[in-house]
C-alpha cells in the first residue's frame, strides 16, 4: 500500500509528485496552473488574490516568534508577493487534546496582535479538536484575500531584470535548529518571521518598477531561484559575497552542515525590478526596518538555471531541493 | 495547568467558553461579531461572504460520502446560509505520515467531484504531513468566498416569520453512528451530506420570501433553533410531527438514546421565511432532490426560547447542548 511519508510534507520533489499525481490530475485549473504565491482572480473588473496556508511548525515557540506570529507572516507574504495589500483572513486552529490554553492562550494573542499591525481582519474561524497524537499540538490554517496595488508575477521576469533581496538569509530555520539542538548563541538568533506587506507597499511607492516578488520560504533563496528561473525560461545569476547571512546563523550551517542558501526565511522577499532600478528599490528597502539588510544580489538574464559566483571566483549551478532540509519549520 | 479537552472542540457551551476567553477577547471585530455561518464584507459596493470550517471527521468514509465531500459540502452550506452563490475555494489538506495515498486518491476525487458540480473552483491548495499521531487520520480545512445573491440575516428573523425545513434530520450522525457501532440496517442510512447551494439558489428563484437560513449541522435543529431564537429575540414554536425523520435513524436514536433533534445534518437547509411565504417555498423546494422531504416545521413568534410541540399535546422547551453527543462527526 502507498503511504503518506513526512517528505510528501517538506515542499521538496516529493511534495510535486504528490501534489502531481492525486491533487493536480483531479482539481487543476487556470488559477492553480499559475503556481504563484496566490490566485489572482477578477471581482467587478478589480483583481484579488486568494491564498492559503497550513502551519505545523515544532516547536510552537521559537526565538523571534510563534505559530501565531508565523501563521499571519506567512499568509501576508504570499499576498505580498502577488502584490496585495490583505484585507480578510480566515483561520482554523486544529489542536490536540491536552494542549496547553496558556499556550494557546499566547498563540491567538501573537496571531491577533500581526492582524492588526497591517490593519488586516480575521472574518472567520474555526476551532477543533484532535485526539492526542505525539503530545500537545497545534495546526494553523490561515487562507485570506487581498487586493491587488500593482500587478506583479513570474511571466514579467526577463533578461536584464535585476535581484534584490530584502533581507539576511536563513534566519528562520536557524532560529528553529538552534531550539531543537539546545545551540546558545551570543546574542540569540531570531526567527526572522514578519508580516512584509508593509515593506512591499513601501517599494511600490518608490519608483523601481517591480516586475515580481517571491518570499524565501521553505526551500530558501536557492529554491525559489531555481522555480523562478525555469517557470519564466530565464537564467539567473547570483553573487554569494552579496547575499546577507548573519554570523551566528553562518556558524549553526557550518557546525550541522546545512547548506544556508537552502534554509527558509519567513521575513524575506527577492524582488525582480526592471534593468537599473536596483539601486532606486534598494535605497527604498534599507530606510525601512524589514528591509535595513537588503542588498542587490545578481540579475536575470538569457541562459538556463541559476549561477551561483563564489567569493573564490567558482562557480556552481544550483538544483531544486529533494526535501526539505527540516521538517516541520512552517 | 489548563488544558484542552476533546469537549472544547464540539461545538457546545465548552467550545464558547474557549471562544470567549481565549479568541474573542483578541479577535473581536464587527464582522465576527455577527456570529453568522459567514462573514459578511463589501467590495467596491458589492456584498461577498466568506467562510472557513476544518474537517476531521472520523471515520472519513462513511455511508453517503467521505470528508472529501463534507468539507465542500460543509463550506458551500455556510455561504449558502448567507445567500451566497460559491466562488472561490481554499484548501488545507494535514494528513498524518502513514495515511494511504489510495484513499487520499478517493478523497481528493470526491472533493474535487462536488467543487464541479456547484462550478467553484478551487484556487489556492497547501498540503502538509504531521508526524503518526492515532493511526493515518486527515484534516481538511476550507475556507471560501461567494457572493451574496440575495441578503438574509439571522436579523431579519421576526414574529409571524414561517419556519420550513429542506429535508429529514439526523442522518449524517446517524450514518456515522451506524459505521463506528457495526450496525447494519436495511437498507443502509446514507449521511444526507450536500452542497445546498443549487437548492437554495432553486429557493430565491421562488417568490416567497426569505428572511434567514440555517444549516443544521453541529448540535442539530434543536440547537441552531435555540441560537437564532436567542439572537434575533424571538420565540419559536415548532411542531414534532412536522419534523421529517427517516425510520432507520429514528431507530438508531432509540437504540443509542440518542434525541435526534440534537443530531447532525449536513445537508439540510432551515428556511424563515415571511409571513405566508412558506407554501410557496415548500412547492418549490419539494421538487428539488435535495429538498423532496421538506417540510413546514412551525413559526416565529413573540415569546422567549423554543417550544416543541409533541404528538400528544405537551411542550418541550428545548435548550443548547452543553457538549456535541458525538465527537469528530465532521
Amino acid at each position: 500500500m502507498r503511504k503518506i511519508l513526512l517528505s510528501h510534507g517538506e515542499g521538496g520533489l516529493a511534495t510535486e509528485r504528490l501534489i502531481e499525481s492525486v491533487f493536480a490530475s483531479k482539481l487543476s485549473n487556470a488559477y492553480l496552473a499559475e503556481m504563484e504565491d496566490s490566485a489572482i482572480f477578477e471581482l467587478d473588473g478589480k483583481k484579488y488574490a486568494f491564498t492559503t496556508d497550513a502551519f505545523i511548525v515544532e516547536p510552537v515557540f521559537f526565538p523571534g516568534g510563534d505559530i501565531g506570529k508565523l501563521a499571519v507572516s506567512g499568509v501576508v507574504n504570499d499576498l505580498a508577493a502577488m502584490g496585495a495589500k490583505p484585507l480578510f483572513f480566515s483561520a482554523d486552529f486544529i489542536i490536540e487534546e491536552g494542549f496547553s490554553i496558556d499556550k494557546l492562550d499566547i498563540i491567538v494573542e501573537s496571531f491577533a496582535k500581526e492582524l492588526k499591525e497591517i490593519s488586516a481582519v480575521l472574518v472567520a474561524a474555526d476551532t477543533k479538536v484532535v485526539p492526542i497524537g505525539q503530545g500537545g499540538d497545534i495546526y494553523i490554517a490561515v487562507s485570506a484575500i487581498g487586493e491587488v496595488i500593482c500587478e506583479v508575477g513570474t511571466h514579467m521576469i526577463q533578461s536584464g531584470d535585476e535581484i534584490v533581496i530584502s533581507g539576511d538569509i536563513a534566519r528562520h530555520s536557524a532560529a528553529i535548529i538552534s531550539v531543537r539542538e539546545n545551540i546558545e548563541t551570543e546574542p540569540t538568533i531570531l526567527s526572522d518571521c514578519a508580516p512584509l506587506w508593509d515593506l512591499v507597499n513601501t517599494a511600490f511607492e518608490s519608483d523601481a518598477v517591480i516586475h515580481a516578488m517571491r518570499d524565501a520560504t521553505r526551500g530558501g533563496l536557492a529554491t525559489i531561484l531555481v522555480e523562478l528561473s525555469n517557470k519564466s525560461d530565464t537564467g539567473m545569476e547570483i553573487y554569494q559575497e552579496k547575499i546577507p547571512i548573519n554570523p551566528q546563523v553562518s556558524v549553526i550551517c557550518e557546525l550541522y552542515g546545512f547548506d544556508p542558501l537552502y534554509l527558509a526565511c519567513e521575513g524575506v522577499m527577492v524582488f525582480f525590478t526592471a534593468e537599473d532600478n536596483a539601486e532606486k528599490l534598494l535605497s527604498v528597502l534599507k530606510k525601512h526596518n524589514l528591509g535595513k539588510n537588503a542588498e542587490i544580489i545578481g540579475r536575470v538574464n538569457n541562459d538556463i538555471g541559476v549561477i551561483l559566483h563564489t567569493p573564490i571566483g567558482g562557480k556552481r549551478k544550483l538544483i531544486k531541493l529533494e526535501g526539505e532540509q527540516l521538517p516541520r519549520i512552517c
